[in-house]
């Protein structure tokens, strides 16, 4: 049964569409993982890491797993059982860091906004100081609303009562500046499918030595490694795989052997971040997918549609587009994406039926595809019944490119 | 910093090298992961996972982390805190099923042979009757030793008294056959990177409705996705992300959302799996593998080695290879590596300066890899001192080659 990739235009929240240099950069031959060859891209990742998160961090490598395994990842070596862990929640990666941190044995304490609305960081400092959890769990880039969470003053208030804060960046990091270091963020997990165009499968990571002498109270060296009843601790990670301390021994010049690095996704990876840090440069990568998404918010806005949400605080690379009442959202997604292929994503809980998320993160931010995918939008809805003004939507698009080029 | 990936002949027992054909599926563009064009190709590697482990078993889908991960999954996912694991243990493998069983709260019974031998499986029966434990896990093929362990019984021993058996497959699939239902083994776990030749990072692994009936007592479904205290176990799974009970869910017409799959290595999954299943066959496979080792081992003796360990039970996609008195070993290693591109393996713990490893798995086990290997291996060994036949054992090899091809 042979393998048929059909062409698709992503714009949705992730997995996103990736670069051909990237994709070639994964048909490459495998090397040994304790090949110099290969420790040399494991450094060099390391590297480029540290400069997408702006940050002096050494600890900052990928896990092999998904976003959520780095999300675990982090949340598994700082959670002990019964720690209290303190949750700003406004969406459903809100959830999701509640159930990380609840397996991982946490005492976790919520506060709530409505979706679609983001949090005053004074409130969170507020609990903070009145909570004093062990740990702050916040999600920055909620893809679910398409909202961004304000984070620059948190990381330092929850240090002031010894709380450790992590941030789940998976969907804003490579889309909006996280200067780790200036934000005082003890921990914080990035995304490879969304603003960074990688594939999916691995995910980029920091954090600080504050963080790591915590983890390390932890550290059990793995049974037939020990050599000692001292390498145990009593209050071990629970996961061998997603441990942090036994990670940092692998990406480290001690090079102790752990699970098999993905050679593949290390090369994507490698390559993603190249283009991103050294070709095209963060900052200039953060204005251009902002340029494409005022673009296309705004060309949806001429169309007819509503803008979901607090626009004050909305991802730069995302569009959350409210659904027109009467409309079957899912029917309008599902041609576009049998007819047309091209993908735009729903969302979640609360949020289903009521908004269509459009990404705009990474590869896909250019004029052409946002002006094919507002041409077919228009038409589809068109076609479907729904009023739209395609014509003033496509000449106001055209006219704002024509100021950006010139 | 462009990604320079350098050509390498690995002949070691994992990462293994990977078929052009395999590389190249890499490079296919990203597709969204509730795309049916991407479910599809999910559905097919359950297929593919289902044929090369022999069973009808539902439950054959990846896992989006290294060998370990599959492991961990597999037996976090069945061990609650106290549950009683019995692991036989004659490598270092063994010893990570303890680390791993014990990192799920089980209390770990061990069994031990010497390194290099393996068990009477009577004894393994014997032992199963008297602990009674809840899980037996044990490795098939333990690459530390090179050693395969006959398994066609115990599963049916353990179920006798209520055990799950759990077989670490990860270095002997696709090497030798495992008749998962034959021999009624609960849950395998199969590796990519070995006798496959597929990139590491994913996981191929099965198991039957027995084990799924048991770890679904213990499903949680997800905060933010539960819709009664019904839907949380109180003694859930304390992994989110290995948590096979939510993989069940992803991996099945239900679909639910957990974590974005891991695109490409399901590309590269599905055409190794692919190539293995339907072009060569799975039988035809093993029997290349053997082939070649069966003629490399001879060529090494003739050069005047000593092979490794109980050669009753070795495993057929590598081989143990003493290291000679007075030969340093991984100064030869390196020597091969720097200066040739070709990589072998030292091993672990007691073995470690002890044994080389070669591996002869998947795409690698081909006439001109195993003829390069061994005169470039002769004329190292002979410039470092080390007095070799390698006129002998090449005319060997060659005319083995002779009668193999005609």
């Amino acid at each position: 049964m042979s393998l048929e990739i059909t062409d698709r235009q992503i714009m949705t929240p992730g997995p996103t569409m990736v670069d051909p240099r990237v994709s070639q950069a994964a048909s490459n031959a495998i090397l040994g993982q304790f090949d110099p060859a290969f420790t040399q891209i494991m450094n060099e990742n390391m590297d480029f890491i540290r400069k997408a998160f702006q940050t002096k961090n050494y600890w900052s490598f990928p896990i092999d797993g998904a976003s959520r395994a780095g999300l675990e990842a982090v949340i598994n070596s700082i959670v002990s059982p019964g720690d209290k862990v303190l949750v700003p929640r406004m969406g459903r990666f809100g959830d999701l860091a509640v159930e990380l941190a609840t397996r991982a044995g946490g005492k976790v304490i919520t506060m709530d906004t409505d979706w679609g609305t983001v949090f005053n960081q004074e409130d969170i400092i507020k609990k903070i100081n009145e909570v004093k959890p062990k740990v702050l769990a916040i999600v920055h880039g909620e893809t679910s609303t398409g909202r961004l969470q304000p984070i620059d003053k948190i990381g330092a208030a929850a240090k002031t009562v010894g709380a450790f804060t992590i941030v789940d960046a998976v969907a804003s990091f490579m889309g909006v500046s996280i200067p780790v270091d200036d934000w005082e963020l003890d921990a914080v997990i990035g995304g490879a499918q969304k603003s960074l165009s990688a594939p999916a499968g691995i995910t980029p990571i920091t954090f600080n030595e504050r963080f790591a002498d915590e983890i390390k109270l932890r550290k059990r060296v793995e049974a037939g490694v020990a050599t000692s009843e001292s390498d145990i601790s009593e209050n071990y990670i629970n996961s061998n795989y997603l441990d942090l301390t036994q990670l940092m021994d692998y990406w480290s010049p001690a090079r102790l052997n752990h699970h098999t690095e993905s050679t593949i996704l290390n090369y994507t990876l490698h390559e993603a971040l190249s283009l991103a840090v050294e070709n095209e440069g963060i900052f200039e990568r953060f204005n251009r997918q902002i340029k494409q998404q005022q673009i296309l918010k705004e060309g949806l806005k001429k169309l007819g549609l509503k803008i979901f949400g607090d626009e004050d605080h909305e991802m730069p690379n995302m569009v959350a587009v409210e659904i027109p009442e009467g409309v079957a959202g899912d029917k309008i997604r599902a041609i576009l994406l049998n007819d047309y292929g091209v993908e735009i994503a729903s969302s979640f809980g609360p949020m289903a039926g009521r908004i269509w998320r459009v990404g705009l993160m990474g590869y896909v931010a250019q004029k052409h595809y946002v002006l094919r995918f507002l041409s077919i939008f228009a038409s589809v809805l068109a076609q479907n019944g729904v009023k739209v003004n395609t014509a003033l939507a496509l000449n106001w698009v055209t006219e704002a490119y024509h100021e950006l080029e010139n």
